[in-house]
């Protein structure tokens, strides 16, 4: 091994299957922290990591790349437990899908020798864990690199390297303002239509009525139900004016099938396909 | 051969995959009629029907069995044109997926020596066109038998027959009325919410923040606009309750995040993800 350390804190789904998706980066020594001793140890038996930290102060102190993977609440809190342990020249980054809170601290009052730049991989699965863990989930996924204020131009590239290693199909740079509006409605806004779809279903239908539309667009609706709290309420100033948008645009097509409107229905739709074909190329 | 005659009337997405999938059903020869000659030549040219009719009239004369699928106007037109000529003892079926005005035909002023009993394949593709036919779409999919007021038994088990040489994963026996209940929430509701989630979109969005939250939720939003435009109009006496729910639903998450209400969308998001853990068992 090169000598390089990276530490990975919370060995869930998505620090499971980054563990897997960054063996071999930069020839580096993967130690795993998990604050169940448990799982740590599975991630360990697996091979996910090459070593378990014993303690969250031991997962940074070494490690001259630390990425924080669990929750939103907790990677803060982490973060702010570790900032005065990491190294002098370290990177320090998150897999947080919401920014705001990180890069406020970040920009604010976070004292420390390491270098933050954040990272959201945009890959997941409706099933969490480390049992679920899988390095396929990043193959041609989007990784959207998060910078504060101030950083280092090196650290961007890091995880750009990072991104490309583990698989990503697309890197984008965004300043954090920029991804938490574009997530709102990317996942968000997808979180909250799914899981409204589910909110009731008529009590006769069968398996047999539904098909490819029905699974797909309720196929996130099976959520975490405590992260997805968590992400909704701490973005809801960014979802609320596409979710607003949202239910405009659902209220105009009620409308038009209660007055029978065809024109109204057929320009909507058929607005709706270009966009979604427009999306695809963007 | 075994002498018994299907005929295919419509040879786009729906009714070319069904005629490779009847491949071989009852050792049946298969005649295909499209509106267009150039269809009709290219699924004699690929094997998909064994011979061509050269008339509307003429596919239904000969055949034991018809089955329409084309659009929902058109099917209806069709079944109008070949009331007096199908066989005695043949049957007829269509795999429109709106069956209200086609069953008020058959019950109402539908003069014929055949039987009618309508089908409903939950399956298909954002695509159409016989260039894009496959059988593979019908495999483990839902079968909706839809039966009139009147009906030989027969004509039911013949269409169960052909459901499960199809590939039906499962097959129900609905009324018209109960059929385009279920399915106003099942299909037309999703295809209403992915194709409002794409009446607009963030202009500094790329692929890069787009994952597959994304991508499913919005998959059918590249809508055939004229088709669905007919389907959500004959349907839009069933689609109004489930989509005042949906918008009800949707107001309700937005004016939970407007009071950062975390106990109502947790208890939002879990009885969700029960409900759609449930579906998947009925």
């Amino acid at each position: 091994m090169s000598g390089y350390n990276v530490s990975i804190v919370g060995l869930g789904l998505m620090g499971g299957s980054l563990a897997f998706a960054l063996r071999g980066f930069r020839d580096c020594r993967i130690t795993g922290y998990d604050i169940d001793a448990g799982v740590a140890a599975a991630a360990l038996e697996r091979g996910a990591v090459d070593g378990v930290a014993e303690s969250l102060r031991q997962a940074a102190e070494d490690a001259d790349l630390t990425v924080f993977c669990s929750g939103p609440r907790t990677i803060l809190e982490n973060m702010r437990s570790c900032a005065g342990v990491f190294k002098e020249g370290s990177v320090v980054t998150d897999i947080c899908g919401i920014k705001h809170d990180i890069l406020a601290y970040v920009d604010g009052d976070m004292r420390s020798r390491a270098d933050y730049v954040g990272l959201h991989p945009m890959a997941g699965k409706e099933v969490g864990g480390f049992c679920n863990a899988d390095p396929a989930i990043f193959k041609g996924a989007g990784f959207i690199i998060v910078t504060p204020g101030k950083y280092r131009p090196e650290s961007v590239e890091l995880l750009r390297e990072l991104s490309e290693y583990a698989g990503a199909g697309r890197v984008v740079i965004n300043r954090a303002g920029e991804h938490d509006r574009l997530i709102a409605y990317t996942s968000d806004l997808m979180h909250i239509s799914a899981t409204a779809l589910c909110r009731g279903y008529p009590e006769d239908m069968t398996t047999a009525h539904t098909a490819g539309a029905f699974r797909d667009c309720t196929r996130i609706a099976d959520i975490d139900a405590a992260l997805w709290t968590e992400l909704l309420t701490k973005n809801a100033g960014n979802i609320a004016p596409f979710l607003d948008g949202y239910i405009s645009a659902l209220t105009d097509v009620r409308d038009a099938l209660a007055r029978n409107d065809q024109a109204f229905l057929y320009e909507f739709l058929d607005r709706a396909a270009q966009n979604k074909r427009k999306i695809k190329t963007l």
